[in-house]
């Protein structure tokens, strides 16, 4: 069965560098094939993320939630997610994204916020249930002529990580057999 | 082959509480005659912690760094993890804890740190390239007599993300695989 | 001439408690006749919150960033500040609240969010230029009949903070006196 | 009468750059003689920082919570404060900091942890109760050639922001006039 990938983009402009980085590392961690993707590009949601009710905003919350891998990537405002992405995820009750592996992308105009994956959205991400396989990944986002090198570091990296995580789930899942 | 489990105690008295609750979890969280465990209470180590060179505070970080799981368990000082287990992390190179599952667990007064383990101590063991199954575990140091029920439901919580994690990590392994 | 003092709400609800909270705050801290107040409730600004350009959006951050004294507060949304106030101050440009004094609130169910204004919000609005005088208030909602005795508490820190501060900054400025 | 001032660097090597950067801060903020300046360097007293009672340490302790000003300096390991100065800092009690104008300095190998002072040290010494007026400051170690301009700005920021500081002191502090 194919996993379900997704991919959620907090930049009020839409189509952005910032999905760019996304759909790269989607592509460089899942073999070909292998996985079904959404992109919840959120500019295209603005006017709607503050309605509550929302069938439609509903429908994309549950869409990340039944994902089985999603990334969800943000241009740095003020040294962390912006505020679209935030709305988005505050729509979420508790643990609303429970058994979602998530991964957290920043883009930035240089290093100097470059913690702010790993210190501001991965917590945030966490707080929902969901879990963060590794450092979030951070890119200077004028360096576009990188980005397949620095994507393909990062990708190799969350692999190995996960292929760690699945011996040790091994061990622990032994736990609920039940004993003849 | 059984799994190698370790504790990091990061309290400067020994023996305390909250290495009874390190040690809790494991026994939760894995299966009994699975794994080997090897607990390092720091308070014995304290008078070595600066010390560079140090063969014997290598050795220690040697054994961590190849655990399959480990848990890094503090009270909680100042609203985070002290600064004893901080020094002992320090000692690392550059992710030193690479390939580690870790889990970070803080004991605190009442709840009013509870965020310390997810916001402090799980961003530090990322950044030496540890990976964090979910949020960090949190416990109220007097309530003892709640430590089995609220363990029970932690570790239950990271088997389910571990087991979910294993799912990801069969898509992302499949891309290391060579096509005939 | 009377001190300018704003509060900016970010809960998605209007006329909340959140903002009452921060009423009693200004009242506590302040003397009375001794400020001009202005209330932000972004609650009623949630529709043009991510317009661009919005000169009604630019009226109000223009206002905010001349205040001397400014309390932002937010009710917990997943241990942290809610998408509305983020994306409210994501439309500053860097240091776009230089020279304003600022305190970080949030309100929550119980204690367990309580970092959240210092670990938070506090660094948000010092990256956009503010200064913090301070650690966070955090208040458990639902105790507002406890909220006179804990805003007074935390009112008078904030002064005792602050005259300390001008204390400093007779040393400091002493250092921009031309030598006769 | 003169200001006390006090760096503490949380190096475990003595005499380092960090202690360099932290005295060329004291020197751009404060003006010549109106000052007096203690220097601990935590390198010389690692030997005992776990030691518990401790009078030498606790002298330590107590004149930096006597001073005016504080400078808090360490080098930047795993993206955050050496466990040695918090090994100092988890010796006071809770408020042990309370009075004291507080100014988080890191330095780092280049802008990755840039974001550390702001977001680790700050709220460490804020728990403290110590008030930290502004950003904290980070400095890339290997460009001393830079380090009078880089420090001589952030000393006009810390110094702007303390003057605004103190216009606000003067309308909270008037709550406390008796009304005649």
């Amino acid at each position: 069965m194919a996993l379900k990938a997704t991919i959620v983009v907090g930049n009020p402009k839409p189509k952005s560098r910032t999905l760019k980085v996304a759909e790269t590392l989607i592509e460089k961690l899942l073999a070909p094939g292998s996985y079904e993707l959404e992109i919840i590009d959120l500019a295209d949601h603005a006017a709607e993320i503050f309605a509550w009710p929302s069938e439609k905003m509903a429908a994309l919350n549950n869409r990340v939630a039944e994902s089985d891998l999603a990334v969800f990537a943000s241009p740095t405002y003020k040294a962390s997610y912006t505020g679209l992405l935030k709305a988005f995820l505050d729509r979420y009750p508790m643990n609303g994204l429970t058994g979602v592996t998530a991964i957290p992308v920043h883009t930035g105009g240089d290093l100097t916020h470059a913690m702010g994956p790993t210190v501001n959205l991965a917590p945030l991400l966490v707080e929902l249930g969901a879990v963060v396989p590794g450092r979030g990944f951070y890119f200077v986002a004028d360096q576009m002529d990188r980005l397949d090198e620095a994507v393909a570091q990062a990708a190799a990296e969350y692999t190995a990580n996960l292929t760690r995580l699945a011996q040790v789930a091994t061990a622990t899942a032994s736990l609920s057999t039940p004993v003849a």
